[in-house]
């Protein structure tokens, strides 16, 4: 089959074995994909990932492992990425993203969607509605992780929040903590990053003209050590600062703000799926505006080099 | 008067001015200060102070700026240490120590206590109880920090704590989170780092020994990015990480974990006066086994070298 391959560099190849499901697995051929900032990293050399990566999906089950799951057959699904073992205490209690032993659709110890088959188990996945088109699918997980700081927020009364980096998940972000009825500000570094956000009905500001200490909560989506210092900057006092990108090892941090101005950090990563669906079966979420360029697999390394560009927000690849 | 005064080195001086005290101020007299960890920090250049440093002192009132205060005239006392402008919203919601425009006794715009005599306003000022010697509020300052530590974790039930860092502010916080049910593990790098702590009454470990997040929740004491990390290794999926220590700006570090484990991550610095005073009253809490040396004003700068070599806890300086 078809797929792109992360070795040593990324390369696209047509000789790749398609997979077999395993008894509690689908296999799944692929409608749409999209390529996000873990992708682009993952082939920079982050988490030391070889195979097939490509987490954000749409497709259509094709087989399935065993026949208890044939309802699953023909159904046009998005999945869940986190596979963990079942049985250790933190999938018992929190759920496969945190097992310690998981493996993750195109990161971590299993082939990703890139590839005109993929396999996953069926516990992962979602059916979705008719009525969401394949490039508003595609944004399930995304918006899923955009969802989860909205629920780590949900304490909070109404209030402003300032997300920094207007990029496709700082956006998504934006949108829904304003959905649930928060004064959003987008912050980005060039008026050109604010255009969009605008068009989304969000607040937007140079995250430069900002003082000190300005809001009492803070989203960094901006994805790279500068970002998160700004961020940080901007965090008042005994503020919440949700922390939203990972960066490459080893950037050089100060992290004293958050003792002396006694701030709360809040790690966040995935959210929930069914959740995320009936956001984009409402439609409230203009997703597909997001896109920036469809390529077929065949062209997949000059669609990672465009999903690289400064401003660029998705990138799909499609079989 | 006899001063520790930081320009480019630390120097120890006889013939600085005495302070005046303002209408709103006392004069005092000092008896006993603490060299910290902050105060080896300012004298390897951290955050620019010059001037006479100390911020954990017991002294007599000598002088008020004007007689209204006439009450706490001999009165033996302990002060908290940030002078707010009492105006701003930081000041008016949370106190001064969150004032963009405060002074920090020795650490910030205010000359501070390793001298004769100091000045603070009356409003920072506590009365010592006859029964609590100088040498036990000496400590007042640090333990009202780990009684912020263990308030900050007071909504959680009484559990597991790892503390990272048996030094001195690590063993006052095991020790505050021990008196508050909670069932404390001292993690040091050496078995010697572990004595004071095992006397202490609390249960200790090598923090190598230690399998990746072993605990649900971590404060990390240690004072450098090294110590930080092996807290967050510690720390458990979901997990919070208390961060009581500055370190060094620009310290390399690798937050990624923090986002993938969705670790909540808690700024601490200052607590309660009043409350730490009390529990010194109470007896239940050993500092004075804390006391590594004590030294005269005038061997100030000996003092410093002392405090600065590995595994002492606490010197004193006297007048
Ligand atoms: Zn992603
Ligand atoms: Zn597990
Ligand atoms: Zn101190
Ligand atoms: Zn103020």
């Amino acid at each position: 089959m078809q797929a792109l391959v992360l070795a040593d560099t990324l390369t696209y190849r047509t000789d790749f074995a398609e997979p077999v499901p395993a008894a509690d697995a689908a296999l799944i051929e692929l409608s749409l994909a999209g390529i996000c900032a873990t992708d682009l990293e993952l082939a920079q050399g982050y988490a030391g990932f070889r195979g097939i990566p490509g987490h954000e999906f749409v497709g259509r089950v094709v087989a399935v492992g065993d026949q208890q799951h044939n309802a699953w057959r023909q159904q046009r699904v998005v999945g869940s990425i986190n596979i963990g073992c079942q049985t250790c205490p933190e999938c018992l209690q929190h759920g496969p993203e945190h097992c310690a032993h998981r493996c993750v659709l195109g990161i971590r110890g299993q082939h990703g969607a890139f590839a005109d088959y993929l396999t996953l188990p069926v516990r992962n996945l979602h059916p979705i509605a008719d009525t969401v088109p394949d490039r508003a699918a595609v944004f399930t997980e995304p918006l899923a992780a955009a969802l989860n700081v909205a629920e780590q927020l949900a304490q909070r009364p109404a209030g402003e929040i300032a997300v920094v980096g207007p990029g496709r998940l700082g956006l998504l972000i934006g949108k829904v903590l304003a959905l649930a009825g928060h004064d959003v500000v987008m912050l980005g570094r060039t008026p050109a990053s604010l255009a969009l956000p605008a068009a989304w009905g969000l607040r937007t500001g140079l995250a430069l003209d900002c003082p000190d200490n300005r809001f009492a909560c803070v989203v960094d989506a901006s994805g790279n050590a500068a970002g998160f210092a700004q961020a940080l900057r901007l965090t008042r006092p005994r503020g919440t600062l949700v922390l939203k990108s990972t960066f490459a090892a080893g950037a050089a941090l100060d992290l004293s703000k958050i003792v002396v101005a006694e701030i709360t950090l809040l790690g966040s990563r995935c959210g929930p799926f069914a959740k995320a669906l009936e956001l984009l079966a409402q439609g409230d979420v203009p997703v597909e505006t997001l896109i920036d360029g469809e390529y077929p697999l065949r062209d997949g390394v000059a669609a990672f080099a465009h999903a690289a560009q400064p401003g660029v927000r998705k990138i799909l690849l499609s079989r």
